[in-house]
């Protein structure tokens, strides 16, 4: 996103005079280092888009926009040391680089420093901020337990699985872009527009990501493709394939998505013929357009200038359209 | 203390109502479980007899409290990890009871949850509150991280340690006596001389702590006389020892702290030796004393009437004059 980059310089430059070295360098030191690893910086850019979309200026935009980021990094930090991952960004994780209670302990300082970023904002608005913060960031703890308690759950259901995308990394989206709009003094209804568009656009990129994992072009795809089925990742292809199958298929699924031992294309291949098979594969592609749609209409209400939008449009279009 | 019963119980009532069973159970259940463990809940009885001081109701105080006992749980789950303690108030801890992760990430929610506890205050006191409360926050973390270095430095200053003693235990005391103030809406003087108050017995309670680990009556000690000195822990009384030592003395200090292979008895009553012929132990009881004077006189010149501070004193009186 080519309008994004003077946001994402902006955010770099802040962290940049904003992180710097100070003691105790055991918890500082690896909050500079992580922030440095760079990174997309998609939520404090599509924050101050929004912002900007209601006449705020950058300069008051930027320490939400960093307080997100920051955020964002924080529960990266965490993850990492649940998931036991040793890289993030092709560099060394906190908890790798130092050890485990440095991860935990650096981790609850940057969730304490993003709250802090808030303080400069008048009392009114700060309260608004916070509150939306803490409602959001609880909500992504409960979406990364979801995630955990869905491994070893039998019947996830679509509900509960939307709930848990939603929560693990929508939620995050769509708070971003509707601070934008609280900084800006938009109305409360233009803020909630703008927290539609950003929840359902992230809910769509999931869905989309479940798809693409199973059925993009291998010579397009950045990574393996049928990652997701190999390590028998609850997607929404499995969920729904389960829901639509015969019981000989239902059989056939579980058998197959609960074994590490067979031989992977042929699983890989069974599999995705199953999610076709079932009707799975066309249903979650119609919820990738669904939530799009949502998404996008969400956007065309919002009573503003066309060209102003823009920004977000092509954003949107950008990030679904992914020639895979 | 018998004052502080009231508040005590309205605590306890507050997180039943409050920390029900809800989903994913995962992630909350292990909150309900460790508040269910009970404490002394000193922080947030503070917080409420600080309050009254100045006229505000339980009723306004009790959110604020919680906040402050919730938070200082968080930080006793994650330091239980990072001191693999497998015990807590004599019951498992979580990560323990349930895992690592499990640990980690009710932690993080724990610390959430005490941001939105400050939600039902109006947004100028509110402001207040979260602004001390993360700055708090921010320094405990700090304490945590200062007090796992001095382990691996050889020669800790004594303002450094009282800075390290002062961020891991005496803030927090010291913000919860100023957060009641605030909620009374007491002047900014009122509020300093309680934070005075509170940040100064704090200090004078660790350094006792010290003190009394090496020379309380061991009949009466709840725990081994001498603990800290098998440890070979960075007290007080060991930085001031090798300051006030001679070359010889030094020597012998630093041998007998650097080896945990020689007769324990023999160890403890030598190293105890040293604090006393060095003059350590004699300039650690006159900080404590130094420290509780500072404490008693920013409550004296607190221009309120005497029979209502009384809880505040006896309080104090109660924490540094134990019969050890």
């Amino acid at each position: 996103m080519k309008a994004f980059l003077p946001y994402i310089a902006l955010v770099e430059d802040f962290f940049k005079s904003n992180l710097k070295s100070q003691a105790p360098h055991g918890l500082y030191d690896p909050i500079t280092y992580i922030m440095g690893l760079g990174g997309k910086r998609l939520r404090p850019a599509l924050l101050m888009a929004s912002g900007e979309l209601f006449g705020a200026k950058k300069e008051d935009l930027i320490q939400a926009a960093a307080a997100i980021e920051l955020f964002h990094n924080f529960t990266l930090v965490h993850d990492d040391i649940m998931d036991e991952a040793p890289l993030r960004r092709g560099e060394e994780t906190i908890h790798q680089k130092w050890d485990l209670n440095t991860g935990i302990l650096s981790g609850d300082a940057m969730l304490i420093k993003s709250y802090q970023l808030f303080e400069s904002y008048p009392a009114e608005v700060q309260v608004q901020l916070v509150q939306l913060f803490s409602k959001t960031a609880l909500e992504v703890c409960e979406g990364q337990q979801y995630d955990v308690e869905f491994e070893s759950q039998q019947n996830v259901k679509l509900a509960q699985y939307i709930k848990m995308i939603s929560y693990k990394t929508a939620v995050l989206i769509a708070a971003a872009l509707k601070m934008g709009a609280i900084i800006a003094n938009a109305s409360e209804k233009e803020q909630n527009q703008l927290y539609t568009f950003g929840l359902n656009l992230g809910i769509a990129f999931q869905i989309q990501d479940d798809y693409l994992d199973a059925f993009a072009d291998p010579e397009k795809f950045g990574k393996q493709v049928g990652g997701d089925i190999v390590e028998n990742k609850k997607t929404i292809l499995v969920i729904k394939a389960l829901e639509f199958a015969s019981s000989d298929q239902e059989q056939e699924l579980r058998n197959l998505l609960s074994t590490q031992s067979v031989d992977q294309d042929q699983k890989v291949a069974t599999v995705k013929q199953l999610f076709v098979e079932t009707g799975s594969a066309d249903f979650t592609k119609s919820e990738v357009e669904r939530y799009t749609k949502i998404a996008f209409d969400a956007l065309s209400e919002l009573q503003i200038e066309t060209d102003k939008k823009k920004v977000l449009f092509d954003f949107a279009q950008e990030l679904m359209v992914r020639d895979l």
